[in-house]
């Protein structure tokens, strides 16, 4: 199922909604286990893959630091093709962080319900980034809302709670 | 929930697994209503698209003159990004009868569990179709098995029941 | 669907984490509308029923005034079978307050994950409450963990996040 | 997670819709493993309880043999809270051929749609059997469609594809 050559598409988790538990005993949230892993097996991919989990934060919570730390698993790998899940909230900073680096197609995807849910954006939006992780023109992208968007293109509207160009 | 402009995205209905229900009383399967709609909604698509069924058949019952009105309703529309439902097992002939259409990225797609399985590739698979319809050069692809296969370059293998390049 | 007969059952809803809602644009858990009337119909319940939301709580939240309020809408029904859904953490102390209701089938039920997520136990323990308010003695009873305890020999065990006997 | 003990729950399979399959490469459906385990499993059971499975049939071709293997393993066992899982065509019939066993409650449960499938009223029958089988009184009893009918006085309406009381 998974595989390192540099035809194969990495996916590199950080936490965010998409991997939300729920625990009932504090009656609170955590992120849990990357769903990442079983999403790709009940959609029965047989492209190479190789899944990494660099952090697991809510997106609020990340540093500078946690940014030069996804940056450079980017660019020190074989892949060319790079798909980030990740917290909605600050997505659009990541992508700032990745902007230099050249010859890569990286597509950054998170989900605005959690992947435990029986109806989440999450199925639908990992299959648009490991899609567009193959097709897309090297740059980086946000894939969210059904739409592909350019990195530098796109905000999250927080009202409507959904992405939206700009 | 949809647009009708060329900048947005046609999908084209037209059978296959992806829709199959099951009837207990008569204790098969049949093609039942659209679950794209559904799936677009829980993935909570912005992307303006247009959802056209144009008929509702396994795949194996095509005939080259249903093959004829799916490449004539894909050539007379504004849209360039084209997604097509399709059921596997003769998805390669119908890209064959699409393969003159220049200018347009179309997407073939299917399922090889239903989605209304709870575990069904049909959204990850759809979720990608939508994506590389955006993002992929022109020109006819295959979203199946977490792969973008360049449509004259796959087979369907029965046998292992998953696309394989050739 | 639903019918007003004293044969049929009255379903009161009173919030807990069987009904919770994730919203993204608080990253937080809130109860949101009662999943029960879906789960019933997924379910193809004929059985005539009436579903009454009473309150919306988290159940560290109730109140006795609330508890009376729930005794009272017991007692005050022609129904004989009552299912009450409730959150968890005092779901044994509502009970209590249910204990001298003479002649009805009282069940308290309610789940350990939101009905929401793709697996959770509230489904289930739904089909267990409603047959149960059916087919079990009079008296207070509640279905949780596969189990039919009787309500006042059984304590939510916090750091087993499970019911036990006792 | 199982039991042996008199007061465990014993479940025996039989086959029927609820564990239904999907193959594609065949396009036709096949009874598949349990599913039952899972179900118990995401319910978060601790009830003790023995899984068997008996036989892997559609009920239609269910013969007097296989109903009087059914039978015996219900009167064979110590255990006194009997769940079978059924297909619904014919579980009237194999209700008849239980009803001579006295001081157990038997439960006859299946489903309209594969427990498979996202939206199924398979997990929510399991639950209702799985208590039923607990606090109803002895004898065989049929749980569906939200109702526990005593299993002499139901049939199914295949037209309506529902249990109704006769």
């Amino acid at each position: 199922m998974a595989g390192t050559t540099a035809d194969g598409v990495l996916i590199l988790t950080t936490g965010g909604t998409i991997d939300k538990l729920y625990f009932d005993a504090l009656s609170t949230y955590q992120i849990g286990d990357s769903v990442v892993g079983s999403l790709l097996q009940i959609a029965r991919v047989t492209m190479p893959f190789r899944l990494v989990e660099l952090m697991r934060k809510d997106s609020l919570e990340l540093t500078d630091a946690d940014r030069s730390h996804i940056a450079g698993a980017v660019a020190d790998t074989p892949e060319r093709r790079i798909v980030i899940t990740h917290g909605t909230d600050t997505m659009t900073q990541t992508a700032q962080a990745l902007a230099g680096i050249g010859g890569k197609t990286i597509v950054l995807v998170g989900a605005l319900a959690p992947a435990r849910f029986a109806e989440s954006d999450a199925t639908f939006n990992l299959g648009m980034a490991f899609a567009a992780a193959q097709v897309a023109p090297a740059g980086v992208w946000i894939a969210m809302n059904g739409t592909m968007f350019p990195a530098d293109r796109v905000r999250k509207d927080r009202a409507a709670n959904a992405f939206v160009a700009q």
